[in-house]
């Protein structure tokens, strides 16, 4: 099966994804008989455009300069192009406004409306307008996947498929790998907030303005996703009391260690309730991971919690979860047809 | 839709799921539209039998005296009944020699060649005849799913269908419960091996012959299950290099602690071997789970470590992967009907 893909966003994310497909073409051809064509790839300011198959191979290896290749086109807008060339699948991997959720918000919605199902790696749109993404996705008839948005390559919203023998009862995970960055090297190293954020930055874990991670709004964001997700409830980020870690001291945390307990960033969600606030836990909790790791406690009815942990973040990591939200869709789309 | 099932079984595991299946009947024909009807109920010395469905409330009720209810028929195999009373799927829950994979691997192969789809929670006839038990499902075109039989209710096996766009490369795991927490008390207290299993019988964590479980013939049996499915191997419990914990010594933990180290009861299968040993792993790993937890540990090619933990043991943990591989099978059904 041909499957036509437009990719939206040519940053870190997006060119991983490429690269991805390139490596995995034999698999998905062998395994699932199918044959993914790249036809066009948007960016802010034009977008390449083949509608024969963009030749992935050079285009990868002009990295940056993808601008330079010929099927390049100056000023097409997804909204205008996407009709035209007969998209099946969109990939939307935009940075977006943590207010509006603009422009993946749009991008999705236009791609929905003209039948063309969407994978998604930005959050916005989902803890903004969760609820108005899946009705017109129901109405338009189109399949809406978005992996990525939380804990990057770990499957934490698939897994529902494989509780439903069970039930999700509440929710607590370390969602940031950034703020949890900071506090494992306050906790290990002793050093104040300031120290382990001006480290966190050296090293490309936290970003010029951390301010989105630092306060929670990142955590509380992918929280929102989870719980709507997972606990079948129908949120907004306007929903989560939240509280940022920058006024934890050295001293708070050596207090708690005193007591057996560690200081964690914590994003909860139970009895209808939402928060990201710092919380003691115990030492020995499995919530209880260092560097920029990402963990999810799920509480189950029947089976106590079934916990998973892995990268939060990463080019490749965000790229293989869409990639499963590709296989996944087409396994449904193959399945609808038959 | 109907689906007429039958459970052979009712030890603890079996009475779980019959309760589960009472609790969740809701859940399912709203949700699902299913309707589970049990029409058999197969044990070593008889069979409750209704054709219409069994009575389940009264059998559950009745407890271990199950026999003395009206539907109860003495000698009755399920090999002479599944052909006659025409079931759609057969849960098989049975203790298993774990030499032979007897009486489980027997009521697989009958269920099979009658069309029957299968669920089982016996490891046995997994870790002996893999690919053998695949072969016939795919010849008599029938489903077989069995994720309760590696890690309960930790969703090991269908997490699978979650890293299609990402690649597994080994397995790192403490798939023992009973192991892991003589070795935890060990670490924790520095007590000597037998001080440390004497309690976990006592508490009901190994049982009066502790051979499976602290030999590692337990979790080498689940390793090869996880390996076969997770990695695409087509290895047998022979192929498996096994070593047990009980030479482990208080002075064996004492000088691992000196160094940042602490041992654990590992089940490895990399570069196409598969060994269960005492290791050494770091005191920090995510691997260094206390209690009768389980923990799997799955490299991956495109996004390091994903890591995931539960309960490994427990009638409703088991119930609730058995209730989750019958939605699927049900699902998958559908689908080919359509």
């Amino acid at each position: 099966m041909d499957v036509k893909i437009g990719l939206i966003g040519k940053g870190n994310v997006g060119s991983c994804f490429l690269e991805l497909l390139k490596k995995k073409e034999n698999y998905l051809h062998k395994e699932y008989n199918l044959r993914i064509i790249v036809i066009a790839i948007y960016e802010y300011d034009g977008a390449l455009i083949n509608e024969k198959g963009l030749d992935l191979d050079k285009i990868i290896s002009l990295k940056e300069r993808f601008r330079e290749h010929k099927d390049w086109k100056d000023n097409i807008k997804p909204i205008d192009s996407m009709q035209k060339i007969n998209l099946d699948l969109c990939i939307d991997t935009t940075p977006t406004n943590p207010d509006t959720g603009k422009p993946a918000l749009n991008h999705i919605i236009d791609a929905l409306n003209n039948h063309i199902d969407v994978i998604s790696s930005s959050k916005g749109p989902f803890y903004l307008k969760y609820k108005e993404i899946h009705e017109l996705a129901k109405k338009t008839k189109t399949y809406i996947k978005y992996e990525a948005t939380v804990a990057s390559c770990v499957p934490i919203l698939s897994i529902k498929d494989s509780l439903n023998g069970n039930e999700i009862t509440s929710i607590k995970a370390i969602l940031n790998g950034t703020s949890n960055y900071i506090l494992s090297r306050m906790t290990s190293e002793g050093v104040a907030f300031s120290v382990a954020l001006k480290e966190a930055q050296e090293l490309g874990y936290a970003e010029a303005d951390p301010t989105l991670d630092i306060e929670g709004y990142d955590a509380a964001g992918k929280l929102v996703i989870l719980a709507n997700e997972l606990l079948n409830w129908s949120k907004t980020i306007s929903d989560v009391k939240i509280k940022g870690i920058s006024k934890i001291t050295p001293h708070t945390i050596e207090l708690a260690k005193l007591e057996g307990f560690t200081i964690k960033h914590l994003a909860i969600a139970e009895k209808d309730i939402l928060f990201v606030e710092p919380r003691l836990i115990e030492k020995d909790s499995p919530l209880n991971i260092g560097g920029t790791l990402n963990v999810i406690k799920l509480q189950t009815k029947y089976a106590g919690p079934i916990i998973i942990m892995g990268r939060g973040a990463g080019g490749y990591e965000a790229a293989s979860a869409i990639l499963n939200d590709l296989i996944s869709i087409q396994k449904l789309r193959k399945r609808s047809i038959e």
